[in-house]
Formats: structure tokens, C-alpha cells, sequence
């Protein structure tokens, strides 16, 4: 039955696609599948005792206070840890930089929010992180992309790129979402000198820095644009925005993130903040501070490195072993994703569905890319699944391709 | 130091305003001030105790799932409990007409973001929830509205506003916010039927309603639409959307609202949402669910409502007590506030200013009139303070309000 409400969309939402990510996260909740499908830190490493003790402990200590409203910035002594973490690598944030967010999905969307005009363009990477594309699509964004290779963003593609005027540039340095490709230092450092160049703000956006498993760690854009302008010495004002989050590092389902930047910018976008939620969660907020204060999340952070290394290098041995020598993949030195691509004429969203009928899941590639490309392409996260599930599933997922590739090309 | 953000702000954003719930709320923090500004249960009546036991089970049992991403429209049990919650007041609510939010502020964004195309009128209540005006300013929203008497809106304006072609009524029926008023019975039903009539649909927001100290509970808007339409019976489907929250109940520092309605628009709310912040905290809505399940939450309420009806009483005492006699108020059936009008030429954004110095703070009412009217109008939070506090409190108040009134007219 229809209602008084239901023709009475807004023209901006009229156009909204069914959602890929939630339609995609609920593949991985049917029982019998093993997923490599979701963004998904592996629950079986969270630290859940730290979070019991630390719950009782706020609570005990400033019950009151933690149940209460709090200030839309956020809680301060997480904002001074969050700025004395980042300050480790080299540029002075005070926590009048930070802003609190309801994970970095709100950051993405109070950016979208404060800075997008309907018809604005964004310099993105192909493919890049779709939920960034989600937030921005609602404010009718559109798109200018440059393309990736082993080293990261393509810098012949960028200088084209910008002579778009897009808004900002929009990157993911570290073992990107979805391909799990790494910017090289040359190309970080030549990415600042040309965003400033051309007078083009960056928004670097860094889920995964912290879960490197090979290589040395390699300075942020932050880092690099406030050593190029001579800024960031006394206090950050330089033209990067720089977001994380603990999702990938504590627990996702916290639903904390942050915006590190200017200190104008971070009072804008906190107004904007205020009208979309008022705060987040003080008591989850309290509750992140104590579990990763007094260097618990370091130890927590070399714990998951190991892990997931091992994780990677099983699925990796897996896919060797597995996969028809036809399909193609990185090796990422970090991060939570491998990045397959499938001989032509297979198609990942068609492959998908044979994958499910065989009890393994994935996510196709090809949403990641803002032109719908990428057909051939596919995201297995190898993060959330024990070594033995990882061999298991692989080895379905080589039978599925096989079996697709055996239809596409007959025998003679 | 201008960054290349700073310039860069979106049209929308540009006009943004010194963001005024903020600036109140930080005016409660400074030391010695006695505030009845924010709108702030009382701290001391938090089930602190019920929250550690919860927290702990929860992530005894469930810790895993409580950390990891869940899905957008909120965990289930929780969305279970609060249609049935809902349905004991005779309407067929069942989880997928539940779409949990970050608070009931993220509610009224979604709404405005589903629904609102700039210029847009919404008609509101004269003076009505800031929250909603921030929220929806952001879409570029302009504003009917329908005056305040004390039995609620003011149904010789409806008819008139109605025809301005409103996208929706916005209401807050019970115990209004700024004003403590309650919508009659016979002004609900006409307000359901005019509704109809003129085919707007109503969004009711009652973050309140279970606060009653005087007289018997009403129905709500979305149980008389349910009953006129004859709809509901089997599932909801009809003109009203219904807001609420565990705010005023349980606690606000949990972040946790919700939004009622048919299943099609909860779907597209849900759409939106998952651009905004992905979903609301796994854990904390675990916590919430086990805190308030087992007949606890009703329980509390009616604690809630024997401590606040005495402070209620107890600052209706005071005003009687220590106010000037040409000051007037209403006696509020429920909720959090208490509305006072000061004599001509009396100005409460200035008598702030003497009332902080004074050691204690109100909120003006003038940021709650969409048309900046309301200047004699004021604000009296009386659930956050304990009796004594709330006499002292109104005692130095009375002395500001007799002072600046003798500034006003002097002695002859």
C-alpha cells in the first residue's frame, strides 16, 4: 500500500541504486559460506577481554559522564591521543585538528556535505573505495578518475586529471580499497608537489597504514605536503585532510573514525557534524581511549600484523595452488585485500553467482570503478578467515573459475 | 594560515551559523554555574550498574559479533524489541518497520536528505526543536509555521499553513520541545484528519513521550493515523513517520533513535544512512537491547518519572518563589522544560549574559522561532540539577530577572 510519504522523494535520492556494499555484506551471513567478500577485520582477533575490563572501567570511573551528551568534537583525551599518535610521524597536531567521527563513513560523508556542490568533480583513483563514491553520489558528485598501477596512482594520467578542476583529490596511499596497491614515496612526494601546484586540496584517507606485514612504513601525504610547504612545524594548517579510523585496527563495530586537518576546516566540518548526529557515542569514545591507551593498541596492532600476514601468505598459496594460471593477482605488502583479475571474456558478477551456489563469496570489482569497468575483476579479503577456511575456499572459488572458463572456452 | 580547503566550501555550507545547541551546551561546563540550559536528563539517575552487568554479558557472550560491522538497518533483536514496544499501543509494528539511527538527530538528517529538495517547505510547530531546523536547514529548507496555545498547535493557523503546500508536518506532540506542551486528543485527531485531507504527510517525533507525570498517556499520532485510515491492522503502512530514542529513557550518551514507518520508506532511509555512516555501533545497540530487555526500561521510566516529576514541582516552587511577578510559564504535563515568557521590553538572549555572571544559564528561546521571534521567551531544563540545585539555581535567576527589570524600568 502505498503511503503519503513514499512519492514524495527527495529528486537527489530518486535514483538511488539498491546498495551494493549492504547487499554485499549480507552474501556473508548465510551459513555453509566462507566469505572473502566483506571488509571484514577478523573478529577472532578482536580484543575482547581489554574491551571488558575497559567497559567496566569507564563505567566505574565515569559512568555519568560516559551515558551523558558530550561536545560534537568529541571527547578530548581521545582527540589528544589521536593527535600525539599522529604526531609520532613527524607533523605537530594538537587535538584542536581532530575531529571525532561515527566511523570514517561519516567523514567521507560531512566532506561530501561541507565541500560538494552538485556537479563538483572528485579526482579519484580506478577503482577506488566505494563507499566513498556512495557518500559523494548523494551530494551528485561526479568523477574524474586516474587510473592505478603496481606503484599506485599513474602520474601521466594525473596531470590530465587535474587540468579537470577537481574539488579535491581523493587517495588511498596504503594497500588501497579495493586493490591493495601501495603509493610509492617518488609518487606521494610528486602527488603533493602537483596538487599544489595547481591549487587542488588532497584527502588522503588511510584505514590500512598501520597493517603493513612487509616493508618499511612510508610517510603519509600529511606528512609529505607539510615538509614541502614548510608548515606543520608549529600546527597543522597544511592541504591535506587526512582520515582514519579503529575500525581495521580495534573493532569496526565501535564505528569510530577521525578527520585530522586545518583547525577552520575542522570546526566546519563539525558543524556540519552537530546537524547530522549532534555527537558519537561518548561512552563508545571513552571506551576506545582506555582500551588503546598505555601502548596496548601498538601491541595490539603487531599482534594483527602477524596474523594477517599469515592469512595473506595462505591465501596467496592458496590462489597458486588453486586458480587456473589464467588469473592474474598483486601481492599487497599490507592492508586486508588481494586483487584478481580473471581471463577475458569471465565475469566476476556472473562468476559470483556460481561462487555462492559453490559456498564462497567475493566482491566483483567493478562498483569500485565510478564508469562501471572492471568486469573482469574481483576483491577476496583475506583478513577473516582462519588459514584452514582460506585453503578451503580458495579452493572452491579455482573450481568455480575453472569450471565458468571450461564453458567460455569448450574444448575442442 | 589559509589552506586550500578553506576556500573551498560548499554554496550550501557557506551561510552556516555559529552553531547555536553547541555553543549552549558548552556554557553547562564551565565550574559553579548551575545550568538548566541543555537538554540533559539527570546524570545521577543513569543505571549505571544495569549498563556495567550489560556490557559485560554482552561482550562475555557476544563479543565478537558486538565488535564486527552489522548490517545498516540496525541488529535485530533491538529492532524486534522496539516494534514490540511500540505495538503494545495498538498499532502492527513489526523489525522491518524499525530503522535504527545514531540518535534521533541522525533521524531527522535522514529525513531531511531522503525528502527535502532545496526550498522545500516543512511545516513546523512555532517555536519547535532546533535540532530539526539545523538538520533541515542543511537542505536548503524554508519553513511554514502553526503557532503554540496550551493545548498545542494552534488548529485556526493548520488549515492555512496546510495549504502553503508543506512536504511534511513536523510535530512533537507530547511535551513539546522548547515549550513542555502537550498536543490534546481532540487537536490529534484533527490534526491526522486535516493531514489527509490535504494529503501532506506527518513525521511525529516523541523522544518524550513515556515521561508523563500528570494525566494519562495519549496516542500518538501514528496510532490515530493507523485507526483513521484503518490501516495497521496487519502491518503499518500509513501517513506517519514516528521518531524515537533511548535518550531520555536510558541514556544519550548511547546515540541510539529510531525511525518508524512503512517498509518502503524505512528501505530508502536505510539507503541513506548506509552513505552516512554505514550503521550505527554493533556493541552499542547489543548494550542497549540487553539493558532495556526484561521489562528493566519500564521500570526505570517510571524511577524517571517519580525523580523528575518532584523536580519538576520543585522548580515550579522556586519560580513561584523567587521570580518577578510579571514573569509567566506554563506547568508542563511531562518531558524536560519548563517555557517562561519575561515582561516587554525584557530581552533573554541579554539576560543570559547577567545570568552567567550570576553563576547560572537558560537557553534564549528565540533560537527555537524559525523566524527569530521569541525574544522574550526562555528555556528551564529542570531534569539535570537535584532539587536544592534547582532552588538555588531559580533564586539567583529571579534576582538577574528583578535587576535587569529594574534596569528596565527605573524607579521613579
Amino acid at each position: 500500500m502505498q503511503t503519503r510519504w513514499t512519492d514524495r522523494y527527495a529528486l537527489r535520492t530518486q535514483s538511488m541504486k539498491s546498495s551494493v556494499i549492504r547487499d554485499l555484506l549480507k552474501l556473508t551471513d548465510e551459513p555453509g559460506i566462507i566469505s572473502f567478500a566483506g571488509g571484514l577485520p577478523g573478529a577472532d582477533l578482536f580484543p575482547i577481554d581489554a574491551f571488558r575490563t575497559a567497559a567496566d572501567l569507564v563505567l566505574r570511573r565515569a559512568g555519568a559522564h560516559a551515558l551523558q551528551y558530550s561536545t560534537t568534537e568529541g571527547e578530548r583525551p581521545l582527540r589528544e591521543m589521536i593527535a600525539r599518535h599522529t604526531s609520532r610521524y613527524g607533523i605537530a597536531v594538537t587535538a584542536d585538528n581532530v575531529l571525532i567521527t561515527s566511523g570514517s563513513q561519516q567523514a567521507l560523508d560531512l566532506i561530501g556535505r561541507v565541500f560538494l556542490n552538485p556537479g563538483d568533480h572528485v579526482l579519484v583513483e580506478r577503482p577506488t573505495y566505494l563507499g566513498a563514491l556512495q557518500a559523494w553520489s548523494a551530494y551528485q558528485a561526479e568523477y574524474l578518475t586516474v587510473g592505478l598501477d603496481a606503484d599506485g596512482m599513474r602520474l601521466d594520467e594525473l596531470a590530465a586529471a587535474l587540468r579537470g578542476g577537481p574539488k579535491f583529490i581523493y587517495a588511498l596511499p596504503n594497500f588501497q580499497n579495493p586493490t591493495g596497491v601501495t603509493l610509492s614515496l617518488e609518487r606521494r612526494q610528486e602527488l603533493v608537489r602537483l596538487a599544489d601546484e595547481h591549487g587542488i586540496p588532497i584527502l588522503e584517507d588511510d584505514p590500512y597504514g598501520q597493517l603493513r606485514y612487509d616493508g618499511e612504513h612510508l610517510p603519509s601525504l600529511v606528512t609529505l605536503d607539510a615538509e614541502y610547504r614548510g608548515s606543520g612545524k608549529a600546527s597543522y594548517s597544511g592541504n591535506v585532510l587526512y582520515l582514519s579510523t579503529f575500525s581495521k585496527t580495534l573493532a569496526p563495530g565501535l564505528r569510530l573514525g577521525w578527520i585530522i586537518g586545518p583547525v577552520d576546516v575542522v570546526r566546519r566540518l563539525a558543524q556540519a557534524k552537530q546537524g547530522s548526529d549532534l555527537h558519537t557515542s561518548t561512552f563508545i569514545q571513552l571506551l576506545a581511549h582506555e582500551v588503546a591507551r598505555s601502548g596496548f593498541l601498538d601491541a595490539h596492532v603487531r599482534r594483527l600484523r602477524h596474523a594477517y600476514a599469515r592469512r595473506r601468505d595462505a591465501m596467496l598459496a592458496a590462489m597458486t595452488r588453486h586458480f587456473p594460471p589464467a588469473v592474474s593477482w598483486n601481492v599487497p605488502a599490507g592492508g586486508l585485500f588481494i586483487w584478481a583479475t580473471l581471463p577475458s571474456p569471465l565475469d566476476a558478477v556472473t562468476l559470483l553467482e556460481r561462487a555462492l551456489a559453490a559456498q564462497v563469496a567475493f566482491v566483483p570489482g567493478t562498483p569500485f570503478f565510478p564508469d562501471g569497468s572492471g568486469q573482469q575483476t574481483l576483491r577476496l579479503n583475506f583478513t577473516n578467515a582462519c588459514e584452514e577456511a582460506i585453503d578451503t575456499g580458495i579452493s572452491r572459488l579455482g573450481r568455480v573459475i575453472a569450471a565458468a572458463a571450461g564453458d567460455c572456452f569448450p574444448c575442442p
